[in-house]
């Protein structure tokens, strides 16, 4: 059997991403030995119990030690202080990635915070979201025929860009290149935005007096419409502000669009909603056909 | 056995929910002959196949002739019509229901064209869309645990009410009241603005340069969020006309929301939309707990 290609790992934050990404490859045969960082001991132990990691370490400048490749999974809004904690003490030939949701801050922490390790950073986002979270969540299969976003530094070796792509590949992803910048605009789009307008829409009903009634009448279509309104509070509040200027242009366009529909609605256009409504739901069924690709 | 409750049942429009209702009283043993009428040959034959009707008949004049229940499940742009071409043959003891997803104009068609039978006709929605149609998606378990809305006439009999309210029951659903005004603007809050709102994020995807990209990148979220605006153009152009007035306040109090939201991105208010976001996701928790009842 080949050498695995990634000896050493370190998980820095053992979650949903970081506990699925270790038993990917390891189910891959992809990996050495897994060390999980993590402030929670019960998580950890969990990890171990399910084999993502095969040992934990509290510091994780030491776990990062001789790692040939490091995952930062933990909340963005530590990854300044990650990256000054293992800055270091890393390997000159580790690979270093990220997983977070938005990437222009990200890469402005590593630029503030990786010094001389800058280069080995390979900022990602696997789009592999699920209501679950923790290491108890984490699957072997979380990445299988997802989109995994690379958005490499001017700074990246080649070399580095295409390990970190192989080891995604390795986990069942399909990899994508774009910019940070372009990545934040496009999931300012089509994720950012959504998340906002089903937590507003909520939050509308559940301040008014007869908001018991009004959710007691509520049925499919708004359970689906609503349920990435079930979505973590703390991560969404670090998305909103890392990817405000993107976001804030997508709410100015969508109210917008609205004021162009309520002025249908309020004419009573019927022909003009029919459109509206065919034309999206004939995007919407090109879209499931698998019609667009990135 | 017990003779059957409903003896003769027309349905007047054998899709997905006059088809299931059909299947559903047949299922419950509550109902003798139905006979279905419909413009589509095809669709007719379907549901004569699956056993939902016994007998087809174009002219829904002479289906309802000695019918006991009528159910009118057309689009309910026709039912003006309907109404029109049934009231001069209907039993003294037929019980009229329709099945449509808005109330006031319906009760405004009835009164127009239903005349002297009036009394006869109990406004109804079932809660029970799906994203199939026609006879082929019909099953007798479509109700089953599902909330049916009546809306009564001032000119109904409390006996004919509750016989509206058992044959509901006996498909399975469960019944609630309301007025016709108070249904409608429900419905605007908890239905009609989710599916305005899922067409209007598709719609302004859908009209860029890069959409093809955008959507590539889209992912479960987006699905979710969106499954509504794959529902029917017409049908919900109807409902936007049918029920205008509640729908342009529900868009108008979105917009507000939006605006407050739209502020606390701008100011990074980070401890304000953490709040917004975890009240949202605690009251769609206590939604799917199932602490709201009508």
């Amino acid at each position: 059997m080949a050498a695995p290609r990634y000896g050493r790992i370190a998980i820095i934050g053992v979650g949903l991403i970081g506990g699925s990404f270790a038993l990917a490859l390891k189910r891959a045969g992809a990996c050495g030995e897994v060390v999980g960082v993590g402030r929670d001991p019960a998580n950890l132990r969990i990890a171990l119990e399910r084999g993502a990691i095969d040992s934990s370490e509290p510091d994780a400048a030491a776990a990062v030690k001789n790692a040939d490749l490091v995952l930062v999974s933990t909340p963005v809004a530590q990854f300044g202080k990650t990256f000054s904690s293992i800055a270091a003490s890393l390997a000159p030939q580790a690979l270093v990635m990220d997983a977070g949701s938005t990437k222009q801050d990200v890469v402005a922490a590593a630029r503030a915070h990786l010094g001389g390790c800058l280069k080995q950073f390979v900022p990602a986002h696997p789009i592999a979201g699920a209501e679950h979270s923790g290491a108890a969540a984490a699957r072997a299969d979380l990445f299988d025929g997802k989109r995994v976003v690379l958005a490499p530094l001017a700074e990246n070796p080649d070399a580095l860009v295409r390990r970190a792509e192989e080891a995604w590949v390795a986990c069942g992803a399909r990899v994508f290149r774009m910019s940070a910048a372009e990545h934040d605009a496009v999931f300012a789009a089509v994720s950012h935005l959504p998340h906002l307008l089903a937590y507003a829409l909520v939050h509308e009903l559940s301040e008014r007096g007869d908001a018991a009634r009004l959710f007691g009448y509520a049925a499919g279509g708004f359970r689906d419409f609503t349920r990435i309104a079930s979505s973590h509070p703390e991560m969404w509040r670090d998305i909103c502000a890392a990817n405000r200027v993107a976001l804030l242009a997508e709410m100015d366009r969508y109210v917008s669009k609205l004021a162009a529909m309520r002025t249908l609605v309020e004419r009573g256009d019927a022909a003009g909603l029919e459109r509206v409504f065919a034309d999206a739901r004939a995007a919407r069924n090109r879209w499931l056909a698998g019609e667009f690709s990135p």
